[in-house]
């Protein structure tokens, strides 16, 4: 068998698994951005009809399920396996989303990056041919991530300069063998970088070394280079974070401009959401992802995308004992054809 | 490529990965029970020189991976890749343990089932060619799980007749294409099962159900039954689990009998060390792995087994919020010979 190892830490998916389907679920804020027209659901009702913001969650991420199963026309128990996370303690928001359904499910963490660690992983299953139809599903909510990472809503904390706003929203892929795609081609995996970072309301810049390093190591390990890719999207650096990546590319004398953003940056509008440097949260680029970006794919509008989720990977406690925030990022390579 | 996918929820490891390595560190009360002698660090410390439980937790992860990485005479960088993952809010006990290693690394959360869910996933990595040298690797700590889960030790709650003891304790395996093995056979892909248990104190009779599940699936999937194995082990069922399992076997007319044996009753003496049902966490599966049993396979006392690890997916929130306890079981056969 041809090895799909590349170089340090990518891979080549030989089989280029399909994606047969995808959706996407947001709430308020996000329904009244720059991307409103793009989810399957956008919702008015922030609470989606539950008791509790983290049941609110888990309720989003089996919206997002069953309208990928139905525009793919599966059935639950057609899916071989699913790929899940969150960010709430013990990734319940996940856990809960997936009992009783009998999907074979492998729980993950991946922080902000658990879009992109879902996809890879889901890829790797299917290219492998240890699974058929297998699901990435992720999601994030504003007023449970507040809850879980620093204040309760009611406490009314006063937002730092360079905070992001959470994300209500999640995203769920479906791959397949076969498929009309767009198609996964390769993957880099991402190690874990702590540049010492230890404002946990500053997380742009504790992730962008983390998103610099695989983007770096994709491009040396694939013999690849910007040119390769009509878009490459970080998951949730905002206004900061994207800054940064830019200028340590700009140091190796690689020049990104426009063909670089951010999804944190594209879901809200800057200006007037005050968001401050703009989204992040699981919920960011799997939204954005499985609406905007896929739904530019399939019409052609975008070919070849490189989607790096990015990933803050603290605690309120390792915070609390004044621990610096390490960071990861994983990429994705998407094409609308197969090479 | 001949597929890898087996019945509903298996897999067949086509390359049978090897096991090149593989270590265990135990805190004090496992270094006094019945496997002291199995454990390749059995420290009197249990705060591991460290300041925190939490940071105690990550430094028993990286003693692990460095005798592991010695035993296999590899140094970090010759990993391609690590599963890992802990208990602890946002696994910080491994983004701790893996940053800056440059070590390409997945986050999992599978609660006490990461052994198993880390262990399959290397093996699907190598085993598909994606990654030449994986490492799996999880821990738990009875204080920081404690905090994290219940109490503060300091609160001095008492401890109801089905509770566990979470082990304070850390396994590591690295897996590679070859070598002497054991060798890494098959795996089943647990789906989250909810039995409908509301009590955070009977973790054994929560997580049941999901292991008979997997179990069960594992036989029917690959045409096999419990004459198969020469031992069949539950990760932390503890006595109460162990029990439900082998009486929803009989109900089925199978009689597992001494073949099936549970980690969380292996590793502590039940009637002299006050852990009411046994031992409990990530690291009660993976140190008894990672010591007594991948051991016994190496000295050939143990030919072939089936490894399941065992996970209750709660939280404190989603307790304090009224729900149930989903739990999920994945297993991983492992046999001293390629078949």
């Amino acid at each position: 068998m041809e090895s799909a190892h590349r170089g340090k830490q990518s891979i080549v998916f030989t089989q280029q698994p399909a994606i047969l389907s995808y959706a996407s679920v947001a709430g308020k804020k996000e329904s009244e951005g720059p991307l409103k027209a793009t989810f399957d659901v956008a919702s008015k009702d922030t609470a989606f009809g539950q008791k509790s913001w983290e049941k609110a969650e888990t309720q989003m991420q089996k919206t997002a399920m069953e309208i990928a199963l139905q525009k793919a026309d599966l059935k639950e128990d057609q899916l071989d396996a699913a790929f899940v996370g969150d960010l709430l303690n013990q990734c319940v928001g996940s856990s809960f989303s997936m009992r009783n359904k009998s999907i074979p499910t492998f729980g993950l963490y991946g922080a902000c990056s658990t879009m992109a660690e879902s996809l890879l992983l889901a890829g790797m299953a299917v290219n492998g041919g240890y699974a058929r139809k297998v699901m990435a599903l992720t999601s994030s909510h504003f007023a449970s991530s507040e809850r879980q990472y620093r204040f309760p809503l009611g406490y009314g904390g006063q937002r730092t300069p360079t905070a992001q706003w959470t994300v209500t929203g999640a995203g769920a892929v479906i791959l397949s063998q076969s498929g009309k795609g767009p198609y996964l081609r390769s993957a880099t995996v991402g190690s874990i970088v702590d540049a010492g970072i230890k404002d946990a309301n500053n997380m742009g810049a504790a992730m962008a070394p983390a998103a610099y390093e695989t983007i770096r190591a994709h491009f040396d390990d694939l013999g690849l280079g910007p040119e390769d890719y009509d878009l490459i999207v970080t998951g949730d650096l905002g206004k900061l974070g994207h800054q940064v990546v830019a200028e340590l590319f700009e140091k190796d004398g690689v020049k990104l401009g426009q063909r670089y953003q951010d999804c944190g940056m594209m879901i809200y509008d800057l200006e007037k959401q005050d968001v401050h440097c703009g989204g992040s949260g699981c919920g960011c680029s799997a939204s954005v992802l499985c609406g905007h970006l896929l739904g530019r794919m399939r019409r052609g509008q975008l070919n070849r995308l490189l989607f790096c989720g990015t990933g803050a990977l603290l605690s309120p406690l390792s915070t609390q004992q004044g621990e610096s925030v390490p960071a990861v990022c994983h990429a994705v390579s998407i094409f609308t054809e197969r090479s």
